[in-house]
């Protein structure tokens, strides 16, 4: 991408009929803005995708994003390099086993069900519905669950907050009990509204979550592995004990079949990389006193993705990482999660 | 340290008999403000150090300044941990062969001579100069040399810039090729003024330079094996190709005699780490665009430090690295280097 | 606006026929980026409004934004709102004399010829291009001329700078001559390519300037005074002696024929409000010294706006203020100029 | 100041007999950090204040710092200027009546008292006590009250908050409430826990407050009109609307004795000027919407402060003006104060 309007390598691999504008059926990408509530690069990018996909299926714009989920991350701080992953699904697949995509939306979320238990339910049924949509057939098959949850700007007396930037934090954290009760990572009875940023030691290392003013409804998309879909794409993920966790992110490219000592040998099989994490709110790491949480110049979450993404780049070898902060409950602590997409 | 004037731990290690204040001969230091022309927490700091070593050694401040260099380098993005190293000489040291450590400074320099002929063959003199006081016989034995380079704040017309940033560049670049010379990394005869910030394939990988406004002379500090020095701590430098260079990272531990597999194994022997790198000046690492050099909300170097930072501390295990931008002919251009200081 | 593609406002007045989008010929606004290279706040509202016209008129969006100059300026620091103004002009518009527009674009710019006489001698030649477009006969009848000027993102050897900020600076310069010698406030024979940036006694207090690498020619808009116009509309322009001028504004009001004593009586006869200014370059305001120019963490310009506006929005008692930094030649130096439009 | 360390015009008037150091009571002061938690520009200056005057009275710097108030804002965003008042109280003094100043410290503030009763108690005492000092008899004679107030960096489970952030604005708020009643502008019923932050209707323009983790009590300084001080002096107050209220900062000057039509006549009779300010909560200011609150990129207060103080400069005519957010109940909601120090 050379600006977050830029589509112009996906209108090329659509004009070579690499891919079928139709055939897309989710987008995940990182654009260069600041990654905070004033970040405009994601609308930018969310309207010229759909500008574009328009203009090739003859869908309306507004129809095309109430359908395909783009889960976008502002911030490409140090190594980070812009770029977005086009998952497509082609009609004529079949194979006797490979990497599924299903997705699913919960019914329009209201201002008070978000962080409660309403919510946490509403995205686990949603993961249930995704895996079925893919086919996925086992719990355990399930590489990722990525989540666009809603949040309200004007949250009203019957949110469980006023303040939207905890109000996403809390949907967040109820749509990662909601996956991970879905799929097995955390006990049903432990998804309570008092648990949520509160219990930390309830996490899935297998969901990544994002939270947005724009979002009304819980978005699901599920990544694994079923039955009748082609076989050459695997995804490998590890939970990251803190930010510095380097065997965390080698151990994914292993989970992903990639050869890592500790740089990935053949970076050409390297499809996409996620990551989320988070700055340790007791502001240490190992030991040592970090200043992210306490830096009125640059954003936490900034410092967070230019660290977390220079460390998983270096051993993909490639700065086209989605970073992504707000990783309460998915992956441990302080710590965090990264999942590969490899080809086989 | 808690803040940029918390001298506390040296004061306890002198307060405890275990460091004495006369024998301390340079300190290199992270502290945690944004790194640029306004950071004053370096200048906090010096002015704390200062007042400590002189209630201990009876000196006035600023004699304390004008003999013991004290490299800073502002902002601790990510992952890092604001920390300084001190680099203590007893008096009754004695051995076959150890680390060693001189120091020496340059007359102060004009505002023409920087960045100039004059300035590159300054800062030989010096580094010979440091090589002797330490006892170092030969150029290959030489680990580190760090220098502070002048600057000016309002050049004249008798400057080779009247861009004070751009002086600093040029400052470093005079710096770095006088070094380079000295220590036999650099042909003595690419040393012209044209060659500064041009001719990017002469490099040093054992430079490390700052310049700042405040520094009127060369102050150079050299660190190597030499006899007659106490045998224990070690020294490794390695080169970095490119920012995502782990490999690197890691060639400098076990040159430092750790073993690093990728991590370092056992983090008690890393004594000091520093690092120096730069963006890419053609906008890409490895064919991936990177964003740091057009942000305007975040400084290129806060975004470099950040991202070389958590690289260097994922291998070493340790946000308190020392991690500088501005590193013209200092290592592989778009590249750096590393040095770990370790017990043997 | 309530973010930088929306443009529902105008979408309203062009439902309710308020507005013809056919009768739109100038689009002057401000977004709430940073206003830097990395803004692209300035591109999606540009992408939406052509959209939305597209949609009205039938053209093409590519052809609408060849020929409706879309002047932005990112960055609403302080007391600045998000706006933007619509100048339509009606096709059956008559009367004695009245505020008039019109527009002229040079030929394609090479990049070569930006910050060079070249460029000084196409502005000038579209600046009387626009002022017959608009019928103004007069040049003390042009109240302000805006251009948009050129830029080149990798200015090869024939550029006369390298570097891409530094070239914007040079057109915005040659621009702000060809334009002020077109409108006799600069001698013709000022307008050589050494007094650019450097003969800061040249200037005109009815030109603004703005640069970006998106613009490929000399887009110009002349506003000013002309026989057969609709009378109603009246414009004010007065330049700035500083930063602090408060005396400047008040006088830009009165020319706008608005009582000001200080703020603005009657607030509902402010239509559009524009000013330019830049940072006192020998960093001093009055004898007291500023910090614009040397902060790591906010741009000058950043610094320079939330100020500027906040000054200028206290008199005319509203943030929806088009302020924009890099007023090279246009004002006095260290100071800029105010310009405003109002009902009569 | 050339630097937040720089202390060499107060140097330069003691040496000069000037003001002697013994008789500093209080110092007020703007510094060019960020003005938020990790500004250590405070600190620098603080400590570089202490030095001297400890050099000059041979009390130790811990002392001085014990009984002078230092109340540092940084942030010089804009047409700011760093400077410091210095206020100094002749032993030698005398006259009918002018203007006076006391200081008071409450009893050590445990956390828990933070945001509650007894901190507004604790206030409002230490505020009698001020204006005993002083010998200002009566409430109305107060022409401002300025307090540091404390907080906690790590609030335990007995504080109102456990939000460092929050318990600041709290602990600004019970001092506000605490001043106010002293001095008569709020009820004293209506100081209750629960009106903190809440009960915007309630405030007065005329007490300043700041809060910081490094302040372990309440320490007051009242400025008014009392007899038996050296007339000379005087000191004008008026609240500000909103932050646009450019007549409510002329409105304090005039009350200071200046004639300002607009920009003050004789600005050699400014000697010191305060401002407090906010953002406008609801997001709006006259009906339109600003960006202040919802920017990653630059914190609300530096926002609010560039565009305060460049209203309030553009009035004096001087870069130097005291500004400081956090204006809880410090004037109306979404609006100021203005004080203005002026030779008669």
């Amino acid at each position: 991408m050379a600006h977050p309007g830029d589509l112009s390598a996906l209108a090329g691999l659509i004009a070579a009929g690499t891919i079928r504008a139709g055939d897309v059926r989710a987008v995940i990408g990182k654009t260069e803005g600041n990654g905070g509530l004033n970040d405009f690069t994601r609308g930018f990018f969310t309207q010229s995708l759909m500008l574009l996909l328009a203009r090739h299926t003859g869908e309306a714009p507004e129809a095309l994003a109430a359908r395909i989920p783009c889960v976008l991350s502002g911030g490409t701080e140090g190594a980070l390099s812009p770029h977005y992953m086009v998952f497509a699904v082609a009609r004529d697949r079949g194979g006797a086993s490979g990497l599924a995509l299903g997705s699913a939306f919960s019914p329009p979320t209201q201002a008070g069900e978000i962080g409660r238990v309403a919510q946490i339910e509403a995205v686990s049924a949603a993961v249930r519905a995704a895996m079925a949509d893919a086919g996925i057939a086992r719990a355990e098959d399930v590489a990722l669950v990525q989540v666009k949850a809603p949040c309200a700007l004007a949250p009203g007396p019957e949110a469980r907050s006023g303040d939207p930037r905890m109000l996403m934090a809390l949907s967040r954290a109820a749509a990662a009990f909601g996956a991970g009760i879905a799929i097995g990572d955390i006990a049903p009875e432990a998804g309570t509204e008092a648990a949520l940023l509160r219990d930390v030691q309830h996490f899935s290392s297998r969901v990544s979550i994002s939270s947005g003013i724009e979002v009304t409804c819980n978005e699901v998309v599920v990544i694994g592995r079923a039955a009748g879909w082609t076989p050459g794409i695997t995804a490998g993920v590890a939970p990251m004990r803190d930010l510095l966790d380097l065997d965390g992110v080698i151990a994914a490219c292993r989970a992903a079949g990639l050869e890592a000592s500790p740089a990935v040998a053949d970076r050409s099989r390297v499809l996409g990389v996620i990551a989320k994490g988070e700055p340790d709110k007791a502001g240490h790491i190992r030991g040592a006193r970090h200043t992210m949480l306490g830096d009125t110049d640059i954003d936490a979450q900034r410092h967070l993705r230019g660290a977390l993404g220079a460390i998983v780049a270096a051993v993909t070898g490639d700065g086209q990482v989605f970073v992504s902060g707000g990783a309460e409950h998915q992956g441990p602590p302080g710590g965090g999660l990264v999942c590969i997409f490899a080809r086989e």
